[in-house]
Order: C-alpha cells, then sequence, then structure tokens
C-alpha cells in the first residue's frame, strides 16, 4: 500500500555497524517512539530508531534510506502536538536525543551554535555568565532546540521578542540524499538569494534534517516584572488587549487566562493562585534596564487598564509571586490534559482584533456541539489554544462531536482572516485544514518544493502537505 | 540566442487596451528605464514599459506573457543598486510606480496594507496621527516599499527593530501565470506550513509579482536621541562596537563613519559635520519612552566608550543638531558616487566581530590594486558597504582593477563567515559572486524553486540565480 520499503535484517545490520547501541529495532523500540504528546492522533510505530550522535551518521543514514526508499521520520524529544514527528508511514525515525551540546558560545557576536537535540530548557544553562539570553519561550520546556526551529516555535515572550525563525541566524542540514548544507551563519542580516534558512525554518523536517543551529542572542533584561490584572469577564478582558499592544509600553507577553483553567491548574499543581476576585485575567511582562526604567511603562499600564474596565492591577515584584503566576500558566497544557480522558487542540492565530470574538465564537460552538471547551493563549500575538474536552462523552459520541468543533473553529478562523497554526505546526493531524486554508494552488507550490528538496519524499512523509 | 519572443505589434496593441495611455513602446520609453542606480553594469532597453494600476491588469500582463514567452522585468523606483529591476533580456517592464495607494491603517492591528509603488518617503504621512510608525529605514528614501520588500532591504534602525523581512506580514503576490495568491495576512506569528511569505521576501521578484502587502507597525518611541562618539582611528571605532551592542543598552542604530567620507558629505551637502575633531565616529541612536527612561543606556553608553578609547560622547538631543549629522550620514551614498566618475560597492555583510579586520582588509586590497576605497555602514549589523572608486584611473585600467578588488573583497568575505548581501541583494551583477559563495546545491536549490514558481522563467530572468 504505502510507497516505501520494509526495514529488513540487512537495513538493521547496516545501522547496527553505523551505529552501535544507538540503533534500536523490534522490541528494543518502545512505546515511547510511536506517538507524540497528542496519543489522540493515533500510535504509529517505527521499524527502527536510529539516535545519531553527528553529521556524519545523519547522512550516512539518510544517503542510506534516500536509496533503497526507506521512510525516514526527524524527531526530537516528541513533544510535539500534532504528530509531527511520528513515522506514519513507518521505516526509520532518526532521533536527536543524542545529539545535545552546546558547540559554541560566542558572547563577541552574540550567537549561539548548537545540536539540534538541546533541550528548551537545559540552553539557559550554557548561557549562565555571560549577560545573554535567547528570548523564545515556547511553554513545552523539555522540547529541543531543533524541534522549536522545525515547528517555528513562539511562546510567551513573543509579543516582545518574536518568534523562534526571528533568532535563528545559520543552519546545517542534510538534504534527503545525505549531502551537508550551510545556510546562513552569524550574520545577523541577509539579502543574498532566497532565503532557503527561513524556508527551512518551520518545514517540520520535510525538507531536510537539521543537524546543527546558530541562534542570535540579546542582552538579558536586568529587571523584569509582571502585572496580573483581574476582569469581570473573559470578554472585556481580551477587548483590552489592543489598546494594551498599542500604548508603548513595549510589554514582552501578554497572555490572557480564565477561572476555569486557573482551577485547573491549582488541582494540578496542588498551589493557590495569587489571586481569586475575577473570572479572567490578563498577565503581562515588562522587561527593562532598572525598575525605574519601568515605571513610565507600569504606570501607563495600570491606568490604561483601570479605564478599559479591570477590576485592579496587582503588581508582581517578588521572585515569589511571580513563579506562582507563571508556573500555574506554564502548567495550564497539562492541567487540561489531566481533567479529561481526551481533548483536541486548536492553535489558531488571528488578527489581534478578532480574538475575542473569536473566543466568544467557540463558546458558542461547544455549546452547539455540547462539548466543553476551554481556552487561553499569547493574546498578545494573537495566537489561541482552544481546547475541546471529552469529558464524560463515550468515544462513539466523542469522535464525530470534535470533528464538527475542529471544522467550525478552522472555518471561522479562516473568516476571520486566520492561520491553522501560530506555533504548533501541522504534522499529518491539521493537514486537511492547512489545506483548506491556503488553497490549491498554495499546497501545489509547497509540494514543487518538497519535490525539488526530497524526489523520492522519503523525509518526514504524511506530514504538512 | 535568448530564448524569449520579442514584444511584437500585437503584443503593443493588447496592452495599449488593456492599460490605454500607461503602455510605453519605441521612443516613449526613456532612458530612465534602461538601468537602476549603478549605470556601472550596463543599460539596457525594455520593449515596452507597462505601468499598472491594479491586481488584475498585473495579472492580466502576466497571463498573456507567460502564453507568449515575453519576459517581464517588475520594476519600483529603479533605485536599486545590483540591476534587480533592468531587462536584461528584453521584453517588458512591468512598474509599480502607479500602484501607490496605501489602502489600510489598521490601529487596532497595528498594521498598513499598501501597494508596492508607495514611496518609502511618503508611507510615514499615512501613519501621521496613528501614533504608529514603520521602524525600516533604508538610506533610499525614494525606494518603493515593494522594492524593499523584494529586497529584504535593511537599514539604520536594524539593531533594534530587525529588516524589512521582520516587517512584511501578508502578501498579495501574482503568479508567472497570472493566479492572484494571498500570502499570510495581518497575524503576527504562523507555523503553517513552508513559509511561502518568507520564501518571497527577498527573491527580487523572480518567483511572483508582488501587488499588495501588509506591514506590522509598532508604537513610535515618544523620544530618541543620537550620540556622535569619535575615536583616533577606525579601527578602534569599529572594535568597540561588540562591546556596545552587550551591553544591554538597546541602541536603536550603531553606524560607523570615516572622516574621508564625512568631508565628501560636507561637500555634497554644502553643510558642516558638527564636529571635525577625529578621523572616525561611530553614530548611535537611543529610542524610548522618555528622556529620563533613557538616561541609564545613554550613561552606560558613554562610560563604556570612554573605557574603549573613545576621545569624547557627543549627545545630540536637539532636533537641529540630530539632523545635522543623520543628514550627513543619509548623503554618504550620493557624496561617494558625486566625488568619482565611476565606482563599484560591495555590501557585504559579516560576523560582528570580524568587520574592524574585513575594513582594515579592504583597505590593504585597495593599496595592493592602487584603487582608492572608502566606507561606511551598518557596524551594528555587521553590514559594511564598501566603495571603490574610479578617480582618475583611465577606462582599461580600471575595469579590470575593480574586477580583481571585488573578488578580493568577496573571497576575504566568504572566508570570514560573510554573505555576498545584507541588504541590496543580487540582481544581474552580484550573481556569480552568490553562487561562489552559497556553492552549486545552494543554487540548485534555487534553480528548482524557481522552476516551480514560474516554469517558463519569464519573471525577471537573468537575476539572482
Amino acid at each position: 500500500m504505502r510507497p516505501f520499503a520494509r526495514v529488513c535484517a540487512e537495513d538493521i545490520a547496516y545501522f547496527e555497524t553505523l551505529m552501535p547501541g544507538r540503533a534500536l529495532s523490534g522490541e528494543a523500540i518502545g512505546e515511547d517512539y510511536d506517538h507524540d504528546e497528542m496519543t489522540e492522533y493515533g500510535h504509529f510505530a517505527p521499524e527502527a530508531v536510529l539516535r545519531a550522535l553527528s553529521t556524519d551518521e545523519v547522512s550516512a543514514v539518510l544517503r542510506y534510506c534516500n536509496g533503497r526508499n526507506i521512510a525516514v521520520t526527524p524527531r526530537g524529544a516528541g513533544t510535539g502536538l500534532c504528530g509531527g514527528c511520528v513515522a506514519v508511514d513507518g521505516g526509520v525515525v532518526l532521533s536527536t536525543e543524542k545529539m545535545k551540546r552546546v558547540l559554541e558560545v560566542d558572547v563577541k557576536n552574540m550567537t549561539a551554535t548548537l545540536e539540534p537535540g538541546v533541550l528548551l530548557m537545559e540552553f539557559p544553562k550554557a548561557l549562565e555568565g555571560t549577560g545573554l539570553f535567547y528570548p523564545p519561550d515556547p511553554g513545552e520546556k523539555t522540547a529541543t532546540m531543533g524541534g522549536n526551529a522545525m515547528t517555528n516555535a513562539g511562546g510567551m515572550r513573543a509579543v516582545r521578542y518574536g518568534v523562534t525563525r526571528d533568532y535563528i541566524l545559520g543552519m546545517e542540514v542534510v538534504s534527503a540524499d545525505g549531502e551537508v548544507l550551510n545556510l546562513g551563519g552569524k550574520n545577523v542580516k541577509n539579502s543574498s538569494g532566497y532565503s532557503l534558512l527561513d524556508l527551512l525554518i518551520g518545514s517540520e523536517g520535510t525538507l531536510a534534517f537539521l543537524t546543527k543551529l546558530t541562534v542570535r542572542l540579546v542582552p538579558e533584561p536586568r529587571v523584569n516584572l509582571s502585572l496580573l490584572i483581574p476582569f469581570d469577564d473573559l470578554d472585556r478582558c481580551i477587548e483590552a488587549v489592543p489598546a494594551i499592544l498599542g500604548c508603548g509600553a513595549e510589554p514582552t507577553a501578554v497572555e490572557f487566562m480564565e477561572r476555569e483553567v486557573i482551577k485547573a491548574a491549582e488541582t494540578y499543581l496542588g498551589k493557590q493562585f495569587p489571586d481569586a476576585s475575577a473570572d479572567a485575567y490578563l498577565l503581562i511582562r515588562l522587561d527593562g534596564e532598572s525598575a525605574s526604567a519601568l515605571k513610565p511603562a507600569m504606570d501607563r499600564l495600570t491606568e490604561l487598564a483601570l479605564s478599559l474596565g479591570a477590576k485592579d492591577v496587582l503588581l508582581a515584584d517578588t521572585e515569589e509571586r511571580k513563579e506562582s503566576i507563571w508556573n500555574a500558566r506554564g502548567a495550564f497544557l497539562e492541567a487540561i490534559k489531566g481533567g479529561t480522558p481526551s481533548m483536541d487542540e486548536c492553535d489558531v492565530v488571528l488578527p489581534r482584533d478578532r480574538i475575542a470574538e473569536f473566543v466568544r465564537k467557540s463558546i458558542e460552538i461547544g455549546r452547539e456541539e455540547d462539548v466543553r471547551i476551554c481556552s487561553f493563549g499569547h493574546a498578545g500575538d494573537g495566537n489561541l489554544h482552544i481546547y475541546a474536552c471529552q469529558d464524560a462523552l463515550p468515544d462513539d459520541i466523542w469522535k464525530p462531536k470534535v470533528e464538527a468543533v475542529m471544522q467550525k473553529l478552522y472555518a471561522h478562523a479562516r473568516a476571520f482572516g486566520g492561520e491553522v497554526s501560530g506555533e504548533h505546526g501541522i504534522g499529518h493531524a491539521k493537514r486537511a485544514f492547512l489545506a483548506e486554508s491556503v488553497g490549491f494552488r498554495q499546497v501545489e507550490l509547497m509540494r514543487g518544493i518538497k519535490r525539488v528538496f526530497d524526489p523520492n519524499g522519503i523525509l518526514n512523509p504524511g506530514k504538512v502537505i
């Protein structure tokens, strides 16, 4: 049925010689490799898992598999939410989990060069004492930096600092036929031909295999503070966002959260959220040189929020208080997952003036389909995470319901000028929605590009397009 | 010799019906359309110049030319420096000069949607009173916004704000066969399949024709000030840059300038530069909320500069003083051009810790070849503009000399981890240098992408690759 060759004993023998002790097959593979964080999208067992240590090994594996028509699924930490790293067509999973060295921190150029398997949570350790930091801040800290690059991950600080794309200056990648290519470097500007670098960012491992990346760092802001702003209702809360973004206070993060999700996080963490007075909150972070330098922005935000109907503006400037708020925010996804046997997620991004309307719409859709909907997200970026929760619904009722909910959510996102994914990517789970969103011609262009990079289609088949 | 059809009387008749009074042919075309700012790269007369008013017209022209194998060269204001908008293969020039409407300023979403022919210098007028501004600040203010997008133009403020790419959220483009495609929109984040938007940015009109763009705006900083920092020599001046970038002061611009170029600007403008005490200067701009909010950064920069060998730190906080400095900076290119019968330019970008070495190298190369070299540039981005000036050299001696200078400069840029172009693009003049820089495989990938978008190769032939 599928166009790829099965992995045979001879292939396994080759892989074992190439990477002794790091080529898994049969029972040794284990269940972890057959899914990502969304088991809802199915389990797909790879025929071999290859844990490469070097670019040379990646190159040898790709050359071999390309010659033998074996599918290769790149995989980092497996924390994705769209099935981007699961072997839907079998073949080998080529994992970066052992490529986790930070190769260089270049303080003078403010860059770091690292292997793709470095975890987002580990990378800051390599920067300690340099006064530099890496701004992108996706919620899932156990994700790999390579996975972040390949999905163009976003995160909380994108309002001020931008997304992963904005910090990748260079990549070493291996083509489907095993050639090593260097894209970009340590340069912070570039107008030298088509940006293959930008094309690769967010391509989910379908065009080439990432083996090294060079990221831009920035001076670490000396102080930060957070404002927690309670509102009587979610609507008024989100409606305040455009004015907050436009007031010149340069917030680093503008998140929205509702009471129900906060309660789930309290249960999940076993800790109280510092405020219980309201149904909805905006959480704003400011970064700067000094507390006094931040004061004008803080004052302006406070005044503005109160004029827009906020009940109060609570300042969090101690570590304890900041942690208690941001830890709750960081636990939302796990808390929602923990509270329902199954769920589906929609990572739409919208023009920022439409998010209040979209959240209202999502609640309506939940009512129509009788499915519990909850949401949180990066209000400052127009990037919402909307969850449909199965709760007590039996599978045969839940499945068509969640399908209908997702169809309606994406249709509204399109109508509102939004896009299918703000930061999680497409994987195999959201392909149909991408095609509907961008239309036939753009999918054809993407397919054409795919053929240019990977004529045999062995790289991460069944993903994106 | 060339593969394209000539424009015949029947074609002209079609174009005249399609766009009455806006289709030029024969004598009516005039010399302006046969070159860009670098007449050094030759004159290429188009067979027709079509000044479109609408997406529909662009679509009709492309469908027609694609069917009849007529080359189409997109053109904005013709201010490029690499011959990107000249019809090296004849055919038609499709000009955006009449597509100059700002269609919408969306204050709530902080975006603007405009036609590609809007001039960079005119765009701010549309934003007056909104409190918003468009940060990219390329030196050539009579360039079009479309041209900026298609070369990923950079400019002075890129240190803090980034380049044109960082501000383009959406594009309407017309494919080579006339289909209208919408890429992106008003969303500030996106992980929805391959970024065709980013692929198109900087593609110099070779993949599709830009008819509309949506850009991101940011709140206008309330105050700005400039620091002019004299140094005894260029070397010490540029060596100071990495420490200045790393100190956390968040400068908007960090430019370097040398006495010789300043003198040329004084002559060109007929105005004195406010300081004559030094051979080399750094010019730093800070943007912020208020003068008091900028004070810590200014103090830190002053102390740091003096510790790094600056002779003084001169504050420019009045409009007059700022203008006199920045006007001189803005006149450098014209001043250099005005002082020599012919010149060639190199727009390399390098890791920022290599720029002092590269400027020294460029002076050495000038000595070896006995050619006057001068330079200025965006020190904070590692983006240098190096000029080789003909002066009194006769043409037959100058031509091989300038060729040798350019070869050596680009070879050193490659060796230093640099790229061919930081912001001007490749056009037809820098193609060989791009190919040498990125290598055969990357050029092949770019060619493959070109074929996917434009199978007949009618769009801006002879450019980039």
